[in-house]
C-alpha cells in the first residue's frame, strides 16, 4: 500500500514523524545503547474500534452508485488508514438494523463487517471472534447504502483484540507476528485482557486496538495506564 | 429481609438445598477436615446484570399507580430477588432513551438505575462507578412509567462489578467484605477483572455480578472456566 496519493493532514505527517523518532529509539534500544524504559513504553496507544465495515469497490458500487470512492471523513492513527463519509445501515435476520456504520478506507479485497457482541446480541446475528480479514463461515448480513443493499452471505464479526507492530516495537518488545500477549488497562474499572494477537508489519504504528465492549468494560477513556505483557 | 411472604418456585428451592450443602462443605473446609479444592470453586456463578431499576414504593407507585407491586417476572439466583414484570423507559438529556428496562424486585430504599457504559454514551449520561447504593451526586435521569413519570435528581450509575459472598464463602476463600479481588474468565476473549468488590452478607449466595460490557467483553456466556483470585 502506498500513501503517496492520498491527502495527508498535518495531524497525520505529525504521527509519522513521532514514528520515526520512535523507531530511532527502538534501534538504539536493539542495539544495547539503551535500556526498555518507560518513555517507550508510554508510546503505547490503545484505540477502541467501533462498529464499521470494510468493502470491496464492487460492494461499495452496489451501495453508492457507479464510480463511488471513499471518502475521508476522519484520519485514524494508523497511515493512510480512515473513517469514511460513507455510512451504510446493517440489517440482521429480525429485521433489526444498525444505522449509521461507518466504512473504513480505504477499500479491502473482501467486505466484512466488525461489529462488538452487544451489537451481535441485538442485531441476533452470532458473530463470532475472528482476526480482520478471517471471514471464511462467518454469518452474513444485508448492508443498505443510499443507492442500492447488499446480501453478504459471510462477514460478519467481532474482531479479536489485537496489537498492530512494526518490526522495531516488535523487537523493543520481544513479540512476534502471531503471537499472544496480555494489555493491561489501569483504572477504576482496571483488567488485563489475555489472547491480544500481535500484528507485525513494516507499515503500521504501535496501536491496540479493542472493541467498545472491551473499552467499555474497561474504562479504556478514563485509564490511567496501558501495558503490553508477554504472555 | 424474610423470605417467607415470597412465592418460591422449585428451582429457587433447589438453589437454597445446593447452597445448604455448600456452606456444610465450607465449613469442613474452613475445619481443615478438606483442602480447597476445585469441586469448591466450581459452584462459583458469575451473572451478567442487563441494565435494570431499583425503585422506592412512593416512585413505584408514581410509575405505575397507586397501591402498584412488583411482581415476579424471572426469579434471579440470589434468594427473594426478582426481574419484575415491570418495566419502564429511561430518557437521557438528549431526548434519547432505553425502553423495556425491567425493575428489580424486592423494594429498595432508594431509586436507582444501574446501566452499561455502553448505554450511558448512548444515552449521554456520565453514569459513574459506584457500588449499588451508593448513588449520591450521580446523574440522574427521567423515568417513565404506564402511568406516570419521574425526574431523578441522581441515581444513574454503572454498577461496580462485585462478588457476592456469605461468610462462609468468604472464610473458604480468605477474603473479607469491601475487599477488592480479581475474577478470572477463561473465554476465546480471557481477561482479569481486577477491582471486583466483596460483599459478605449471610443471605447471600456466592455469586459474581458482571455487567452487559463486561460480560460480551470477556464472551462470559461461552467461557470455560471462572476463578476468584486474591488481590
Amino acid at each position: 500500500m502506498s500513501t503517496t496519493n492520498i491527502p495527508m493532514p498535518r495531524e497525520q505527517l505529525e504521527r509519522i514523524v513521532r514514528q520515526v523518532i520512535r523507531e530511532q529509539f527502538a534501534q538504539r534500544l536493539a542495539a544495547g545503547e539503551m535500556q526498555m524504559s518507560a518513555a517507550y513504553s508510554s508510546n503505547l496507544v490503545v484505540n477502541i474500534s467501533a462498529r464499521h465495515m470494510h468493502v470491496t469497490t464492487e460492494d461499495l458500487e452496489r451501495l453508492f452508485g457507479p464510480r463511488s470512492e471513499l471518502t475521508v471523513f476522519r484520519w485514524l492513527y494508523q497511515p493512510g488508514e480512515f473513517a469514511s463519509e460513507q455510512q451504510v445501515t446493517i440489517v440482521g435476520p429480525r429485521q433489526r438494523k444498525i444505522e449509521h456504520v461507518r466504512i473504513l478506507g480505504p477499500i479491502r479485497k473482501r467486505t466484512q463487517a466488525e461489529i462488538s457482541f452487544t451489537d451481535a446480541i441485538m442485531l441476533g446475528i452470532a458473530a463470532p471472534v475472528r482476526p480482520s480479514g478471517s471471514v471464511d463461515g462467518t454469518p452474513g448480513c444485508v448492508a443498505i447504502g443510499p443507492k442500492g443493499s447488499i446480501e453478504l452471505p459471510c462477514g460478519v464479526i467481532r474482531a479479536q483484540r489485537h496489537v498492530h507492530m512494526n518490526p522495531s516495537d516488535a523487537e523493543a518488545y520481544g513479540f512476534k507476528d502471531g503471537q499472544y500477549v496480555k494489555l493491561r488497562v489501569d483504572s477504576d474499572c482496571a483488567m488485563t485482557f489475555e489472547r491480544v494477537l500481535c500484528r507485525v508489519d513494516p507499515k503500521v504504528l504501535l496501536e491496540v486496538h479493542v472493541d467498545t465492549d472491551e473499552g467499555n468494560a474497561c474504562n479504556l477513556v478514563n485509564a490511567t495506564n496501558v501495558e503490553l505483557i508477554g504472555d
